[in-house]
């Protein structure tokens, strides 16, 4: 049977229900805990901060499935399935006999997987009855996201961007305050801990973990609002599994098995998706896959960090998560994969690394942005910077399949698209992109600051 | 039947040959005439600025079908087939009875259909053993199309870019630096006619028409070089007829009769290309649809211009061509939909409005902006300022149907995103955007310097 470009499935044929792979895991996952007992966090500790369903999903480690709510599902026929695309001219580029596959989550306005998420959330606190929903957001991909998904289901929707991102990409503002969200460069006058940053710093530009701080403020003290967030928990992994689902499905639908699946790892949420079904059918033993998670080499959670309990923000007012961590008081160097610089990494994916079922490697980024414009010049698409992580993994995989011989099926994860991120590749055109690696004098650091659980 | 959200056509079922309308219209659009001696433009002619098997294509009034090479073809599948997509949520949001179709032409790097002549015109120049071509881009989606297709075919591209969006677009410009292209502020010091003009205009930010005629003598003095062009030409409407094949395609699979078309009209490529095959059946009399045109109040060829030969540039260097035009002299006011910002229209469409096959309508920018935004709320896609023109006018039909109650199918088309265009939006969220319509005394001026033939 000839594979065509891109292999779309009918609607008819899409996941009705998110997969929960904490379902088929044999080492669950560790629970959160309270930063003040060291107890478990429990459904009604977490009541003023997130939705009640979201609870449920972050906290649910037996339900293997969850139905899609049909409003949900109606907004992903509006962007999805999105397409698992042969890689035919980058095979070609590279002469290799491996075949080639990437799951392409960039077709929508927010630009990346992230509207799968978002909607999900967005769709159960409506349900709940609420004004509104609060978040941060640092680079704006999420922060778009959560903007569609609100103005889709009339609710509305306040983010607070970190500071300099809010100055520096003016675009991504434009776009969210296009799908009527409230942006708040951060930290902000608008709440207590924005007032006291600003007093203590002031002329700062703001942080991710500020803007946390702001955003779960704002939700907690304001009626009618709750926090929601775009990666590393587990309910983000439930609802990214319709990425994995999906190319599930459309492997089986041409009797394609892959060898190895790859996705940029940074919080987990896109990884944690797409590997789901894979994973799941690698504990249960009936399929074997290499699975990789690709990081930065200057943020490189898995492959440089430990497997602790840690604050998931720099201001340590969230639970603290079991988690492969550099330590929340670690500062990545600026890099321009912005979704992929944060400190530690899903508890999930977590648990599953450190059992040994997947890989993990870390990438410099001018590596990454080479192989991102290789990319772009055979496949037409013009890769994030955090996609393109995996995309140089896959190129180096391929090319092993050119030494050997083999005709290994490779599937990767390409989350998103750089339109707005071309500020990067202009200094990667220019020679002017570093490729900071920390050393490990930097990790001590923040690996010194380790809750002592 | 069921019709889903989107409408994708397998591989085996998209075009495998291009539509020449100009074959089935009774009164064929005017030649092309030399500028010296007012007589037709022959192929040896042209042969110095375009390529040959372009030029056949250009002068071919007889010819209804041209197959699409399969170099070409392949490439289509990277990006093509693009989705019909059914508006159920605007047309919730509207309330109307109305059915409305658009043909989302967005979902590739270059953000619009104009990818889909410039692999065609990159394939002939490659062909003919070319060693690059040379254009102009103003907002800059031809250009990175352009770009992307000589990316694919190994085939140097040089961009005269307008300096004013040459330096207040630095993203498109470094889109384009990734596929490989070398991008030039216009006017440059690279010809002898930027020579001239910087020295006589010191400080000028450049203008299209300075930039085609750049773009001009460096394909007509470097070896190995020709012209290409996006818009406006037989040629480019003879490729983009791919968009009303598949369009026309997709409806028949699910037995959906379109009552009226609606596309945005600048220079024609894409409004050509969408109405191709309808038009056929209506020239034949075996079906009848209402066929709009819409174009910006600021630039208003159709609807206030005349039919007449008139030059293509504002140099004054290209053939004479037989349009609607509000005089190669005109200089639109600044609009946000830099595409639609043309003083001309296609030769075969002015024909076929001039023979009351089609409709034309203007609109104000801040109506388009209104109509975008609202769109964008329901629908997800952020849609390019030019293509909000025909959401405009598609919503105002489809309100007319809420107050007649007539369930007419609208099928509009929707060319590109506008991911690169928030610098308009901005305005129009703060209330900066103006809406200048021309006077019929600015109109005069344009239109007293028409040649006389």
């Amino acid at each position: 049977m000839d594979i065509p470009y891109k292999i779309y499935l009918n609607e008819d044929e899409m996941p009705r229900a998110w997969y929960n792979l904490r379902a088929d895991m044999k080492n669950k996952p560790a629970p959160l805990l309270n930063p003040a007992t060291h107890e478990p966090m429990t459904a009604s500790e977490l009541a003023p901060v997130f939705c009640e369903e979201l609870i449920a999903q972050e906290l649910d480690n037996d339900t293997a499935y969850f139905p899609i709510p049909d409003e949900v599902f109606n907004f992903y026929k509006m962007y999805r399935p999105s397409p698992l695309v042969r890689a035919y001219c980058l095979e070609k580029e590279l002469g290799t006999p491996a075949k080639i596959y990437y799951k392409f989550e960039g077709n929508n306005t927010s630009g990346s997987h992230k509207l799968n998420s978002a909607i999900a959330q967005a769709y159960y606190a409506k349900k709940q009855g609420l004004k509104g929903v609060t978040t941060e957001t640092g680079a704006g991909q999420w922060g778009t996201a959560l903007s569609m998904a609100c103005a889709y289901l009339g609710l509305d929707c306040r983010v607070y961007m970190v500071k300099v991102s809010y100055e520096q990409k003016p675009f991504r503002r434009e776009v969210m305050r296009t799908y009527g969200a409230t942006v708040t460069p951060s930290p902000s006058m608008s709440t207590e801990i924005g007032k006291k940053i600003l007093s203590e710093h002031p002329g700062t530009t703001g942080s991710l973990g500020c803007a946390i701080s702001e955003a779960v403020e704002a939700a907690t003290t304001t009626e009618g609002y709750r926090y929601v967030l775009g990666s590393v928990l587990n309910q983000v992994l439930l609802h990214q599994s319709i990425i994995g689902l999906e190319t599930e499905a459309a492997l089986k639908k041409y009797g394609i098995k892959p060898d190895i699946i790859i996705g940029c790892a940074g919080g987990g949420s896109n990884l944690g998706g797409l590997i789901a079904p894979f994973m799941r059918d690698k504990i249960k033993g009936v399929a074997d896959y290499r699975i990789i998670a690709v990081e930065p080499a200057s943020c490189p959670s898995f492959t440089r960090g430990v497997y602790a309990y840690d604050f998931c923000d720099t201001g340590k007012v969230c639970p603290l998560a079991k988690m492969y961590t550099l330590g929340s008081g670690f500062i990545p160097a600026p890099n321009h994969a912005g979704g992929l610089r944060y400190h530690g990494m899903s508890s999930t994916l977590s648990q599953l690394y450190d059992d040994g079922l997947m890989e993990a490697i870390s990438v410099p980024q001018t590596e990454v942005f080479k192989a991102a414009e290789r990319f772009a010049r055979v496949e037409g698409i013009l890769p994030a910077p955090e996609s393109s992580h995996a995309i140089k993994a896959a190129i180096d995989e391929a090319e092993k399949c050119r030494e050997t011989g083999e005709e290994k099926t490779i599937v990767f994860g390409l989350t998103g698209t750089g339109y707005f991120d071309m500020v990067a590749y202009e200094k990667f055109h220019d020679g002017k992109m570093d490729d900071y690696i920390p050393t490990d004098e930097d990790l001590a650091v923040g690996l010194s600051q380790l809750p002592k659980i």
